[in-house]
């Protein structure tokens, strides 16, 4: 990067660009680029390149890069994929600070495509020049009329231009999004296709804007996480600017994450995965397509961590108001119905409703004076944090009746999120020039919401080393995992390590019954070789047990040579839990509870959360594990405690914090949760390194 | 009802209406109904009732029913609510067939609205008239041009006819369905507000328009299952006709279950119990409002029972394709790949593609003869049921590339849905016209995929004795319980009924140990109230667990008089399942399995069906139960005997058909499951009489 140019105005605003690989044909995709920079009236200098015209489009062409009279600030290379990296080459050499690849053809598992990756990363690492792509549709800055794409939705004339900013893997995203907007009246200031972000991630090019004063918010379609750092950073910048960012992520199905690797040559993570990364980072994860679209403006609404929001709904048609607090509820939303003291004054303004869940204005009449008077009432009633006003079918033509009330009440300090029953653009235009977030459709609405209180404050990155990829992967042993949780602070069963040759029976610290387990890094999961005899009652019996061991592993795993055993008490508890770290490729660290069992696994039952986490974050965590009620006092049963639950995961969490030993993976695996006030014991730790 | 006059004619083709308490100000509501009738120049004899004036809007009024010169064929009564009764009795007496009401305040929860109720039962049931609502908003024959409503989306005057017949709970929707239909190309046949149902129910109001040739499908908005046994009877009629229903139903919330009972006085079923019934019916549950609106063309198309269906997706645009299989996928439905014969079909004509889920034809162009092959090649490849072309940016302005091609296969024996990804109302236009099912999100393209596919064919009604309501509500003992097991074919374990006051241990027709339990009807959760003791090992350990019951039952229910116990071997096997029956009071008799043990309630991991099923319906339930996976050979385990489980659920749900006992519920729980070939074995059951 040139030190007088920042990455933001190359990319976005460059003051002079190469299109190489130009065509002459406008109906190409390579013939667009420059047919768009014209028609957006682009005031910078554009430079076609092509190696066999001297003009293109009507106007010269160069035959090469290095022919240019001046060193263009980006450059969009739109030839195929071998001449692209050429292409590359030639920007390097000449200083261009920022070059965009359309081609495709750059994928890790085909080996052609792996050896052009490892050119262009190292063309980067060599330069420094900045790369977006492969497989870039193109960078379009709306403001400055910078239109370097040969996304076809570019054609359009009549482009709004906005204060959002969009940025997606799917090139064609990028032209849906604009036209889905238009039709919802949300304009852009930019959008980006991202391609594969061999070197600028999506994370990367959204941070480049942040001090940009002309964006407000940001829209990210996401088919992957790679490079889910950089997101993570630019996430934390964007909510200490105040500027919201809601993104739709595919891979709520398996087939579309193993879609998703194919597509993009990355990894696909697990979908609560994603969800939580997306969540801890304070971006909003639109479910519907609708959601993304026309959810911004009330995300923009509702602060960060606002999971304990309170709906409340007035309506002026009962089936239409059902099918909104149907939603909201279902996607776990608290709908409430008015306080004695906001009913009382609903009945002094003249409006009488019955006390429910849902303010029903339907006898009170859809006249204006009455749903604005239960509006203002409602917005400076304590107990809503939200208040979804529902329209039925006088929206569509006497706006007026109940539209405009909600139109007049855009000032109010309370958010308001309206959806429109019948099929009433000119209502839902109406509703959104004066500000107020509206939604087509009862699921769009509450996806909007949920996904605005799903939101959570983003924490800072905790600065830890960079764990060695690949390094040796080694697994702890019984001992070495346990002498970890000790560092960690975390409650463990006692145990004894006895030679597997002992001739006689240990003395041992504690009674019995014990439990007997072959200990060796080699063995990951006991249970499945036989390496685990429970409850066994004396000295002799313990000799048997280790005999039975050594002769099960002899036999299933002869490579394994049982050296050790490990002898713990038997200890019981009111439950069990799960309790898991993991350093993600992408993501980085995750902290994991669960109930355990075969259960966890068939309901995927379980709560993550960035790591490290404190208590509170914690106890939110058991809260969310179904199973884990169980232990809270479930219909009269005893509870557990769950305070020392809480306490192991926060305890866990801080690997995050650790560089030293570098873990990757540990899982402690049964947690015993006893009576509340009695703590929690770790029975059994898996921990594997980097 | 008189002879000369069907319901349908009375109720949708009425030669002559009244409308009792017409408004001379036509802004009121009761000021519509005449208003709505002149506007689209309906063609028989209309008679505005109006007590007080002579003239309303301009025509002449008459002052009572009894002054009419005729006998209307169908009265609209849209006086306030005591008026309205007044008005009912009046028709009845007059002999008018069919009246329809449209106040409020006939609710079972007030005790005016009770009275009320009550009255026009009565009348119904004194004269035979057959009355709409009340708290209807109206009954709409388009063709015929009966506007008798006073829902204000009638005013429109550019009404699009067609031929689906919508009925529904919320007189609002009924006007939403009218204006979100013609927006996506839907006309209506007629549309009913059917409100509180007091007499004739939404199933008789369809059933009544099945043998009008003008209507061919049906669209349904449900609040309640009240009377569901005459929405089932005729969603029997319209599968024997062909004509296919897609519904929409309230309550995937315990918030709107909570709101519909104050709303409609109804009871609230649990929602599985209706997606249940809706399936077993052959009827479509569309899920989101826009797979309501625009599904019907999709599900007209898939076959009932097509639960295996397998859909293929072609692509200019892999994100937004991307976006359908997600959803698709998620929603249970199997998205595939096409097989190597048809690669190599693909291939011949031309068309590279990568083998992998999804035909993507990026690289292949979006052009005309492209698309239309690759088409022409998926719909005639046998390995695909459906085929969803996903189309992305040239839809909206370039049709002919990659819309087109779609249209022009609207001929193909197998069926179509586009999803098109940007902005595009006239490509969904086009499609639409052309008969092809078009979405414009991917959550209302797979919503009514699923809704379509999750039909099953709707079984005969089993013809069996209304059970006595309220009847004795008595539990059986398990003894008692134990012989109705007997009856029904299910294994079950040894049991003896041994006296509490016994002095010496009984012999036993079994060996120890044993399970000893308290013997009373009037006990149902033994366990609760220390009623069990289990692996009692001797003689003398059962007098003493006799004794200990007794102690703890006259401790804590001394009510009961504790006469008998039950001793049982103790048995075991793999696991356990659940089985239940019950008899909805509006749904009927259903069949349960589960899994059994809190995991149920906490995850609500059930599968049920309408009562009776067969052994292949059984296979089914357990295939859904997802704790049940752990019998089927999970993870290497030993399978359960499965067949035993699904003869079980068979027996159980032959109570269906059994008229003595008239039993309401019952309950094996739990049902041991042995390893397959050993049977399944029953160890305690709960049933209850009506």
């Amino acid at each position: 990067m040139t030190e007088s140019l920042t990455l933001r105005q190359a990319l976005l605003s460059p003051r002079s660009v190469a299109i190489v690989g130009q065509s002459d044909d406008a109906a190409k995709t390579a013939g667009r680029p420059l047919k768009y920079l014209r028609q957006a009236g682009y005031r910078g200098r554009i430079y076609p390149v092509n190696a066999r015209r001297d003009m293109v489009l009507g106007e010269p062409a160069w035959r090469s890069l290095g022919a240019l009279p001046e060193r263009p600030d980006h450059a969009y290379i739109v030839t195929p994929t071998d001449g692209a990296v050429v292409a590359v080459e030639d920007c390097a050499r000449l200083g261009v600070p920022v070059a965009t690849i359309l081609a495709d053809g750059f994928t890790e598992s085909d080996p052609d495509g792996a050896t052009r990756l490892a050119r262009l990363r190292g063309i980067c690492a060599e330069t420094g020049i900045r790369l977006v792509g492969p497989s870039s549709l193109g960078v379009v800055n709306l403001r400055d009329r910078v239109l370097l794409t040969a996304n076809a939705a570019f054609a359009e004339t009549d482009i709004r231009v906005g204060r959002i900013f969009a940025a997606s893997h799917s090139g064609s995203l990028i032209g849906a999004l604009l036209s889905r907007g238009a039709a919802c009246g949300i304009g852009f200031a930019g959008l980006v296709s991202v391609g594969n972000e061999v070197d600028l991630s999506i994370g990367e090019i959204c941070a480049a804007t942040l001090d940009d004063p002309n964006v407000d918010a940001y829209l990210l379609f996401l088919e992957t996480m790679r490079k889910a750092d950089t997101l993570r950073a630019f996430a934390l910048a964007a909510a200490a600017a105040g500027k919201p960012i809601l993104a739709y992520k595919l891979g709520r199905s398996a087939e579309a994450r193993e879609l998703a690797v194919s597509h993009t040559g990355a990894l696909a993570g697990e979908d609560d995965m994603a969800d939580t990364f997306l969540a801890d980072c304070g971006i909003g994860r639109a479910d519907t397509f609708d959601g993304l679209v026309e959810g911004l403006p009330l995300v923009a609404r509702i602060p960060l961590g606002a999971s304990g929001i309170r709906v409340g709904v007035v309506t002026t048609t009962g089936g239409g108001a059902s099918m909104a607090i149907d939603r909201i509820a279902a996607s776990g939303i608290a709908v409430i119905g008015p306080s004695a003291t906001t009913l009382a004054r609903l009945a002094k303004a003249g409006i009488e409703v019955a006390p429910a869940r849902l303010i029903d204005l339907t006898i009170a009449g859809a006249r204006y004076d009455v749903v604005k008077a239960a509006l203002d009432i409602m917005l400076t009633a304590p107990e809503f944090d939200l208040v979804v006003p529902v329209v039925g079918s006088s929206a569509r033509f006497h706006p007026q009746l109940a539209v405009q009330p909600i139109v007049d009440c855009a000032g109010a300090a309370k958010p308001l999120a309206a959806f429109i029953v019948p099929e009433a653009p000119q209502a839902l235009e109406l509703l959104r020039s004066a500000g107020i977030p509206a939604f087509r459709t009862p699921e769009a609405c509450a996806d909007a919401i949920a996904a605005a209180a799903r939101r959570r404050v983003p924490k800072p990155i905790v600065a830890r080393k960079r764990i060695p990829s690949p390094g040796s992967g080694r697994l702890l042993d019984e001992l070495e995992a346990g002498a970890l949780l000790d560092r960690l602070g975390i409650a463990r069963a006692p145990a004894a390590a006895v030679a597997a040759g002992v001739k006689t029976a240990p003395e041992l610290s504690f009674t019995y019954p014990v439990a007997v387990k072959v200990l060796s890094p080699a063995i990951a999961h006991k249970t499945d070789v036989g390496g685990v005899v429970l409850d066994v009652q004396s000295g002799t019996d313990l000799l048997a047990a280790i005999k039975a061991i050594r002769g099960r592993i002899a036999a299933q795993r002869p490579d394994v040579p049982v050296e050790r055993v490990l002898v713990q008490p038997m200890v019981s508890g009111l439950g069990e839990a799960l309790v898991g770290y993991r350093v993600d490729r992408d993501m980085g660290p995750l902290v994991m509870v669960a109930a355990g069992g075969v259960m966890t696994e068939i309901y995927r039952d379980r709560s993550l959360r960035l790591a490290p986490v404190d208590l509170a974050e914690a106890h939110a965590m058991i809260a969310e594990v179904k199973a884990l009620k169980m232990l809270a006092g479930y219909r009269g049963k005893p509870a557990g405690d769950l305070d020392a639950l809480a306490g192991a995961i926060v305890a866990l969490s801080r690997l995050a914090r650790m560089d030293d030993p570098a873990v990757v993976e540990a899982e402690i695996n049964p947690l015993i949760v006893r009576r509340a006030g009695e703590g929690v014991l770790a029975v059994d730790a898996l921990v594997k390194l980097a």
